[in-house]
């Protein structure tokens, strides 16, 4: 684990886990949730998705947590984030390399070191798995998905606001440059506003990857010199260092050429998505109206319609 | 992939795909659900959780796709089914290790082999994620949790029917044998009786697990011969081979012994689960009533809700 929790960081952490709202597990980053966590979460996605559906129409699909393989190198995951990627692994070998593997294990050996990599790896971004979905010719006004997944990112930390297993809600488009635009602003400006009517407050702010290796620094500051990236921070584990509750990003051509999708008139077709981390918004919640379900303001529970 | 589809097999397999309820991906036995496909398993969920509320009031926990490692050698998941886990492994190396990681992978090679495990396994059964929270003294009406989670099976094929990534819905015991016992055998009949309502045929049958390595066939015969697994079984992608849509397990003091479960006596606590495979069960529906949620019996939609 690369960070220390403050002691802000861990009164939120002991909070959540004394009322029982989250359970820890014996993975740093992995939590149990509780049926109140699960409520609001599932609340989140259900406010999410209605006010898609009212607008935007989207295709509604839910991606599994593990995908193929070669799908981290088509979309340059492999390159860009190395150290989050979770490769999945099993045993292919022989009776008497079993005997051998469990007899490692048992001795407290390195047993998975020659363990075989599988066609599977974890889901990095929910909408990694859609963009395939979409080719190669985008209609004219353009494809809308509401796709929500379970994700992996192999950073593993004590601060409840940075899970490696978690779920994302995203609201992406693909079409027209001008589209994957509008798009990506108008779900931006519709987050901070989803946000503001369950009662917290967020800023919005331009943001960048953390890209991994000697290039990281020039492909945040291009990200950044674009416009590429925002966030909508708000407070979950820490009142100085808001949590990223949402991030909207434009991707310009990069899947569009990844995947061969073109627009009517043979250009490249640009994609953009807004994409919710439901877990980091029931923490902003938790955060903001408490521990106890019961005692939330009424609005954001009819809302969330949790009191069901 | 170990299997061939036969021809009923592959036509239920087009026909789900056809119909949009189930979009295939580039992993076998990897699916994006549909908007209907996850309305039906959210609803059969609903269903089983309301049944257990009203007589069970068990904990509700839901629990990540992922664990710490050190669970699958507690269970002995590691030695009976090595050939089914799903071991996580990421980058930990230099930027220069990285350049060559990516150099391997632009050309084809392998890169997967040179990453390093680390402290993440892919759950393989929703409910061993329970059991280390129950210790060590169980109260006198023992521990029931209603389980859902996301599992993974390193099995790859092209039967709907048998995913690798799933969720498993389960209901579980900790207490004395005779509250296990008593808990497993209802739960085995409330699944029964949850399908009927459902329009669902389906047949209770003794059944053992697929371990791996010489003392599968003795494994498998113990299991049968203390009637310790029992499978209801309902139609799929085959009429002729049923589908397991439902497992009930007495695990004895298994998983007592290894997580130091006792009960107040001092003895041993044992433990039994009936597990609910959540795209199973709505595979089976679609199977049944067809590929359009529209011409479903009105009672089954009111009971999953779906009509919403």
């Amino acid at each position: 684990m690369s960070e220390t929790l403050d002691d802000e960081q861990q009164a939120f952490r002991a909070e959540l886990l004394d009322a029982g709202v989250l359970l820890g597990t014996a993975l740093p980053g992995a939590y149990i949730h509780s049926e109140a966590f699960e409520r609001v979460v599932s609340g989140v996605a259900a406010v999410v998705s209605d006010r898609a559906r009212s607008t935007d129409h989207p295709v509604v699909v839910r991606v599994p947590p593990v995908m193929a393989r070669s799908r981290l190198l088509e979309t340059n995951y492999l390159s860009a984030f190395p150290d989050l990627i979770g490769s999945v692994h099993s045993f292919r070998g022989s009776h008497r390399e079993h005997a051998a593997l469990v007899a490692a294990a048992a001795s407290g050996g390195d047993w998975a070191g020659d363990l075989t990599p599988v066609d599977a790896v974890l889901c990095p971004a929910a909408c990694h798995q859609v963009y395939p979905l979409c080719g190669p010719v985008v209609p004219p006004a353009g494809l809308r998905f509401d796709v929500l997944g379970q994700c992996f990112r192999a950073e593993p930390s004590m601060d409840p606001a940075r899970m490696q297993s978690f779920r994302m809600h995203e609201q992406v488009v693909v079409g027209t440059p001008a589209a994957a635009l509008a798009h990506r602003d108008r779900w931006l400006s519709e987050a901070s506003r989803v946000f503001a009517e369950l009662g917290l407050t967020t800023t919005v702010e331009p943001a960048n990857d953390a890209f991994f290796g000697r290039l990281s620094g020039v492909l945040a500051a291009g990200q950044r010199a674009k416009n590429l990236k925002y966030e909508v921070g708000g407070r979950t584990s820490s009142t100085r260092t808001l949590t990223a509750l949402a991030s909207a990003n434009y991707h310009e051509d990069h899947f569009g050429t990844v995947f061969g999708l073109t627009t009517e008139d043979g250009a490249t077709a640009h994609t953009a998505c807004v994409g919710f981390g439901l877990e980091r918004v029931a923490l902003a919640l938790f955060a903001e109206h408490g521990m106890t379900l019961d005692r939330w303001p009424d609005q954001v529970m009819v809302m969330l319609a949790v009191g069901r």
